[in-house]
């Protein structure tokens, strides 16, 4: 950590101001010029809070060069980080190092007909996992908020009849106990600054799909990584799914270099929603060839076998035939980037 | 609501579309042109889903005319709401209808002798209430993150002694039970779409200062309103407090168009956060006036004694002295306003 | 375009701004509700300026159904255009279409040697074209402009030693003379909405590489192509470069969903820029493979012999060995896609 | 400007360095760590490119503690710039230094009888300035392109028959000649990063309404009016009109903390136009308000004698009538806040 002393100070007062720094459990290299004195923090100061410093009287500006988090960083942990999901049907999964994974299924859970037909296509198409939600989060309250516990139950049949492992959002602290058989938690975009809920998923033992919010940042969504690994529990899978720009072209703006800049800064893995992340189905397959290309870890992506009558969702979700021809495409760019499926 | 039907629809298909629209509850009117054939729906539209109706193979777009939002919106409710806080001095403080109010305290609860100090100071200059975290939202698990309970003991503490109706932020749900002497409850932007909480704070029977998400429009912050508002709770108390912009010699841009938009499109108040708003302290004198002027029913500020040892969000806050004279001249703009103070 | 009507207007009203809206030379349907009418302008709206009409005291609110522009609107275009351009060697090259165009070479051109040297570089990778700047926009008065006319002159010599067609952007009006023998005439980012300069291209016979505006949207983009050809030059290609958004870990954020969106809406070719998109030269082969993945004609990109001491963007740059083992990739995301090279 | 060494770099390949970095005029102090080098650049780093320095192979991070403008820079010019303009009365009018700037008029001139009549409407309320676009930059080539050189005639009538001095958009350097008899040279928002067009204007001895471009930042406004001023042309008023976000209810964010941020980094005078800023009439008043109270040194905001009618931007145009009520608010609040009219 770098900062920059306003002009003007006093020999002394910088000397007092570097001592009291020093508590902070850091070592400090004074840089004195003729009109500028810069001081350099050195050893680990992911504790010290940067915009508390800011206030001092005596500080022009703080400049972190080393980032805030510590577990999510690539630094201290050089090798990819692969989550190991085992199935209902015993067999286990690799999401990341070197894996793709392909994530499918609708929205929201309907009924019982439709997830358990839409999870055998995708499961044929080549979906290693199936998504459905049981607990929606709506803008509107008048919106169909999801079908909750019985949504819940039906997942798991589906995920009974077909043996995909199953991937479900978590909207609420306290529905964690009805989320013991799932076997990925989805903290959703707009819960990915909800620090208390991060806190409770450190001390849980199920792999979270942690989504980015749609206005956070890089470091923002490494720090949210770093809240439910600092707890204990380092099983998390990243997940780009479009930010809030200018753009209105689509519902978001789906940021493909976020890809390439996690793998660089952190060593988890990192999925793409194309689904969300444009809004519009018939962007789907563009974008998730895109995603692959870029270097993600594979992509989830929602899949209905009638959008148009989808309670939640529809204008964003593919067909099942429209899975499987983009999986054919996925496979062929697997082999290409050395990936495995 | 007004559909554009995809052109090289037959008549037929546009019938049977039309009269499954009206088992939703709504009249439907049709407009044919050569070329273009268009839908207007009539009647309430608040419960019908337009992005369901995105993915119809029949429509080319959805226009929504009606607002989604009902009881939060000034179509249905002329007046201005008038939220009313009874302090525990037993004198009542009106939010919004031509009353000015003004929130002052730190950002965050540090210990006794600096809340009931600040308190005091800020209900000498003039503030209505005071604010202070107890549970704090930081975007770090290595930062503090607020003293919990015992802050909000300290809070109930400079509420008697001062007589100040105290406004603190609710984090998670089950923290409620705690916050039974509070004032008023506040969200914060992050939580302003964790419809969870918005759903039990409609069962609450307190003022809600309701945060705009820094990444929310004007619809989506009033349609979280609706969602506490639909539960039951009508005492809403809106706080435009900064979005999130390509800027970035503020920390968020505040957004002060958001104040007479709110106020055309809503009667619920609104308050502004020029210390989030900013960032930056010695900007926060100007956006408050500016606030005042744009037509905002008062203000919420961070104030602190010493900003540089602040445990929190030092570099935003002002001092009781800046404070007192900033209230001097908001006086002075209450009069040419018309505003009550 | 579709008018909504305020409530409480009168039959009358109503009529007589039917008519007036009429002699725009459209003809208006009318669509009446219990508590909303609605206009439906059929016809050609593009010379209809819509804001002109919201200032009208009876309209609530006007939406357009039909794009703004004409001649790059694939509506009116069915088929993809594919820009021919005659290269000094005497061969054509083809941009869109089902071909991938590569357009590489140094921010600015420097001197002799380097522009030659690398010229044959990106030659021999499998590059079609040269890129180089003689003209330079730059954000600072103090940074290096550019060699100007002497830049131009030894851009001339590459392409006379290497036989590629050259690309280089032209920055105000009075330097078209000097650009006689450029082969394709560069639009920057920050002249995307120079009108004035816009107009003077349409009277050009050469290709223009249109930029994005860093703040544009697609329609934006496709209007100021629709300036350029509404004066009679048909020749653009579109050129995604990155937007401006909060986020901060790239210079700009590229918007690779505008690739799929312009291919909807223009038949007009995109191109894909991923050097200046992310602005970090060790994300540019990500960009690049994303773009080609993502349907775009091809990508144009920064290449320095020694990124280090190039006179201005060194830091996105990629070698001419980093090209040539992007380039090798390239190729097989080609045979996927189905184009030709 | 400071360095962040990359790790494991030699101390040898750290002296070549410095000591390259020293040719480029400034001092090198190096602050050696542990684990981290820091390089302080002292002196005047204005004219190093830091984006260059990014690029070399032994950089971390390049950090700007200087502005990279310099004539612009309030450090180097502590006292308020106050800009004056001689009038066709004769009498002067000052922009900034205490004063409050009210510039008032059409879009775009009309007609004869529409523009000399707003004029004097707007010179009977107290505007000090005509505005109104002789030509103007239209998203779409089939809008209204305004009148051109006649347009020019008409304003210079208005000028001659209110004694109002006149502020007009210039769009393109050869228009220069016919902006002989103009007071006030407008440079619009989709000019401001004209370069080729702001080098010429340093050469000009007019003063300059610089507009602030939709997506640009402080410093790059201030770079843009650095380009005018180290050509010799120190007369710049700024301009903020609002920036382009997610946001959709207004037309644009106008950001008014744009003012305080422009009034602590330069000593330039700030405008702002609330009428572009909002691109709705029924704001134009409270955002008007909020400039002046948040210190801005005036506005420049449109004026329609029949904005139903205008041939460009009626929606946010306001009538003589509600601008005549305007100013009686502002003169109160010009008392308020010290500043003479």
């Amino acid at each position: 950590m770098i900062i920059a002393v306003k002009r003007g100070t006093s020999r002394d007062e910088i000397i007092e101001f570097s001592t009291n720094l020093e508590k902070l459990g850091v070592m400090v290299h004074l840089s004195e010029g003729v009109s500028q004195t810069i001081l350099g923090l050195v050893g680990d100061t992911t504790r010290i809070d940067a915009e508390n410093l800011q206030a001092h009287h005596l500080v022009e500006k703080v400049i972190r060069v080393q980032e805030p988090y510590k577990q999510a960083n690539r630094m201290f942990h050089p090798d990819d980080t692969q989550v190991v999901v085992s199935g209902p049907d015993g067999k286990n999964r690799y999401v990341g190092g070197g894996s793709l994974t392909f994530i499918a299924g609708p929205c929201s859970v309907e009924n019982r007909e439709q997830i358990v037909h839409i999870a055998s296509e995708v499961k044929k198409a080549g979906a290693g996992f199936l998504r459905g939600g049981a607990f929606k989060p709506r803008t509107s309250p008048y919106s169909f908020q999801g079908l909750g516990c019985e949504g819940m139950e039906l997942l798991l049949e589906a995920r009974k009849e077909t043996g995909l492992p199953i991937v479900t959002e978590l909207m609420a602290i306290h529905q964690l106990e009805i989320f013991d058989q799932v076997d990925v938690i989805q903290v959703g975009a707009r819960n990915m600054q909800n620090f208390t809920l991060l806190k409770e998923l450190g001390h849980c033992k199920k792999p979270i799909l942690l989504k980015r919010g749609y206005a956070c940042t890089i470091t923002e969504l490494l720090m949210a990584a770093e809240y439910i690994m600092s707890g204990g529990n380092e099983e998390i899978i990243l997940c780009e799914r479009g930010i809030r720009t200018f753009d209105d072209h689509t519902r978001n703006t789906l940021d493909l270099s976020a890809i390439p800049a996690l793998k660089r800064h952190s060593h988890l893995p990192v999925l793409v929603d194309p689904s969300h992340g444009t809004g519009l189905s018939w962007m789907v397959p563009s974008m998730a060839k895109a995603a692959i290309a870029a270097g993600a870890d594979g992509i989830i992506v929602e899949v209905h076998n009638n959008p148009e009558k989808a309670l939640c969702d529809g204008e964003q979700s593919i067909t099942p035939d429209a899975f499987k021809s983009l999986m054919d495409v996925l496979k062929k760019y697997a082999v290409i980037e050395g990936k495995t499926i």
